[in-house]
């Protein structure tokens, strides 16, 4: 048996748009519109959409797209699924269920990650949507190599078209983002309560206010800012904030119990 | 020093329902109902709001809730951030930038296991979100105890309310779903074009019902329909459609080249 065949990829750049998305018979021009947005919020770019029932362009889609339409090639327009996806290699139809047949099922953070290795394969990739009402048909299903399901809530799981693009293109986004999470430090300690913290903002204010600690009464507010945003950040603990308002009693020679022993 | 007192915190049911859901002056009624509408999406009950520009309750939201706010507890109105925030212990404000103060800054995803770690702890945990068009204020973001920036195209990065509330909210669940992701078998072939799929299908169906396989024309969607649900799970290679051509060919009594070799 021979090899394959990789003299027909496209170009590594052509690949740098990710995949794209097809809407099968969308109704509303908003919601064409919103997908729009979504797919540019994430950096998706190429939209093709399948027999529209009110046809294209559609003044309502390039309200609602706030400016990302005007952004992005224009909008393809096919009358059949088949000929939306001919030039592509892998189809995910997104839908809540997967009706009456075998299918690769997988998460959208899962497809995701799949999507990342086919394009880095050079395959090139399309995500299907069906009408807000009526969801995908069974043959556009059929001829879609994985199915995505969104988790949601089981009492409340209708998500908008546009909603529903947002979520799988930002699993996308995510799948390739190198922004780091940053951890943080974690110990065995309780956090004080909002309240406590409040408290302990006004008595400092109340006595550097006494004590003319603010001298640019101008500045006042940026420098409170930046105490409360240094205080924040420290996320003091119930005990770390009675310690605090010790230190303030001894600064100001009033009574207190003094530091923790 | 004495350690850290757990007697207040509340049982654990209590925080079955996941973060509270803040939003800040918000101003058009069909945001916050668009809020409750991700919320409930990704299970969560709590929304409170502080200061809402149009009052409350609100018909416009009513409307863009699309039931999600009949089937939540009663929205909670406050005057001020830190009266809605006063019995949280770790508060999450969403914004798309730190304003001059050195504070943690977390990805949603990072956020999300964030938050369930402190769930898990006994927290009560918020996500404080601005009005549409100012944002959080520098007050607010400073009394935060962690920023989570949304990663996104920074070309094209302006998100709507309620679908900044969407992608947090449904970090926070996929951050607890158990849902299995499913794994693809990957090898190192490349998959057929649809195209050639869809030709092969039509052969095929061309095929059977020349040679009378459907039986009861009645069915023969159906039957179609299974069939092309089958051979498109097998994700074939290009040289696998040829073989696939070549059976059909062999089958029919036709010439064709055999089987690979």
């Amino acid at each position: 048996m021979t090899g394959t065949d990789h003299t027909k990829l496209p170009p590594a750049g052509a690949l740098a748009t990710g995949p794209v998305v097809i809407l099968v018979n969308p109704q509303m021009g908003e919601n064409i519109g919103a997908t729009a947005r979504a797919m540019l919020n994430c950096g998706l770019v190429s939209l093709r959409i399948v027999n529209p029932r009110d046809g294209w362009p559609n003044e309502r889609a390039e309200a609602m797209s706030a400016g990302a339409l005007e952004m992005m090639p224009p909008v393809e327009v096919y009358a059949t699924t088949a000929e939306a996806i001919a030039d592509l290699h892998h189809v995910y139809a997104t839908t809540a269920r997967p009706r009456d047949m075998v299918k690769n099922v997988m998460t959208a953070r899962a497809a995701a990650t799949d999507m990342r290795a086919r394009e880095n394969e050079g395959q090139r990739i399309g995500l299907i949507f069906g009408a807000e009402r009526s969801g995908l048909g069974n043959e556009d299903v059929a001829i879609s190599g994985t199915v995505i399901t969104i988790p949601l809530n089981p009492g409340f799981s209708s998500l908008n078209l546009g909603q529903a693009v947002l979520l799988v293109a930002h699993e996308w986004l995510s799948a390739g983002d190198g922004t780091p999470g940053v951890q943080m430090i974690n110990n065995d300690s309780f956090p004080a309560t909002q309240d406590s913290m409040t408290n302990l903002y006004q008595r400092l204010e109340d006595e550097l206010q006494r004590t003319g600690f603010f001298r640019a009464p101008d500045m006042k507010p940026t420098v409170l800012r930046n105490l409360h945003a240094m205080l924040t950040r420290a996320e003091m603990t119930d005990q770390e904030v009675k310690t605090f308002h010790g230190i303030i009693s001894a600064l100001t020679g009033k009574k207190s119990g003094g530091a923790p022993e």
